[in-house]
């Protein structure tokens, strides 16, 4: 195995390993995509259900992703991102900052929980198509209740960070003070994910927000992330993933 | 307002607010909760509503519980166990005792809202009776799928703790090194939950889990635990609350 992070995911969709992998490459960051290499190297999927279902591992990950550091295994995106947030430079100096980051987080993992319930509310385990009456249900106030409530909160935090009052030419407002944060990759994953789950949705929801389409638009062109977006290294939203465009719930 | 921390938390209910109240208590930490005093005396629910909806809280917390620590203000369960393990003495030296720790309480987190949708699948804002029928599709595959995936990985990180091996009288085992630990503190409140909640099913789940039992056990032994549960300031578990009790639930 090469030097550096590894980053251990399902290898297909984005998911909750996306918010790591745009933290890893805005900072350019050494990382290796486990499950994307090959097993007869050492990688693949053999290498992340180690991590998941070896006996020998004294602090197993409950799920991926997980992120492995020298002898360091953690779980948990939030938690991984409050890890590598200041190796990565994506947080601030203090622990004030860096608390109220971590508290972003949490809130759009909190998001992303309510995302993937909305196509499937009853189980995992099932496919959509057995939870597809529910889900219709759960869609609908998502889109009239909970993400309006979401939207109307980042967009007060943007409002209220007095860095962004004067804004320098060609740059765009934080969640947290004058710099890039690991927040501000994940709020713009979820800008990006909610509009290619929810076109019609979405976009009503983010009308009035227009920091959080500022930022979103922002990190987009970060030379970067822009590369990123660009490579082969950045996965398709699909029907498999968190994110997924049923039209029948985008009301 | 007297000294020590501020916990705003909805007044007649546990929920996640207990998690944090647990630590405060096992630790004897001085704390006002905020929301069960009188608003004349700058307490009671305004008090919490300002941190929640005053515009010029620089960095609202989306939910309660909320910590007060001086101007700190910390919404998230978690990212508030975080701050407070190490003044509370709750949580190991090494940062990687302590993201470990925060690890398992993110997962306890997560467990927390899956509890929650068991009776409420569709959405917050709706009661139950009109989610009924969600809810006992919902809560069939927790019970059969979900409780048993979360109480097999608890056993196992109680298991593979090398500080469990030998304990010595009168001790029991705990997740994270051989000390109290706020996770600990907030398994024991979710196997109290649980089997409030579904008295079969969870009592089912932990059959073959005794090392979480000892854990649950041995917390309620705790001697600031103990005096706290048998306290008026421990709330009761209702049908208002995170962990309810439906017979129709519990298969």
């Amino acid at each position: 195995m090469t030097h550096g992070y590894q980053l251990h995911y399902w290898p297909l969709i984005e998911g909750r390993g996306e918010f790591v992998r745009l933290a890893l490459e805005a900072a350019a960051a050494p990382y290796v995509d486990v499950t994307r290499g090959q097993a007869a190297s050492g990688k693949g999927m053999p290498a992340m259900m180690h991590y998941l279902q070896d006996a020998s591992i004294a602090r197993p990950p409950f799920a991926c992703p997980v992120l492995v550091d020298g002898k360091l295994v953690i779980g948990q995106s939030a938690a991984i991102l409050l890890y590598l947030g200041p190796k990565l430079g994506l947080v601030g100096k203090s622990e004030r900052d860096r608390l109220w980051t971590h508290q972003l987080q949490l809130t759009i993992a909190d998001l992303v929980t309510e995302v993937h319930d909305t196509h499937h509310p009853i189980a995992s385990s099932l496919y959509y198509e057995e939870q597809k009456a529910e889900a219709l249900r759960r869609s609908s106030d998502f889109l009239a209740v909970r993400l309006p409530k979401f939207v109307a909160w980042f967009e007060a935090v943007l409002q209220r960070n007095p860095k962004n009052d004067r804004l320098a030419q060609r740059s765009f407002p934080h969640l947290v003070g004058a710099r890039l944060s690991y927040a501000d990759l994940s709020l713009f994953q979820m800008v990006e994910g909610l509009l290619y789950a929810f076109p019609k949705g979405a976009k009503r929801a983010l009308r009035k927000s227009p920091r959080i389409l500022a930022l979103h638009g922002g990190v987009a062109q970060h030379k970067r992330v822009a590369a990123y977006l660009a490579s082969e290294r950045r996965l398709p939203f699909s029907q498999e993933g968190l994110f997924r465009r049923y039209r029948e719930l985008d009301s």
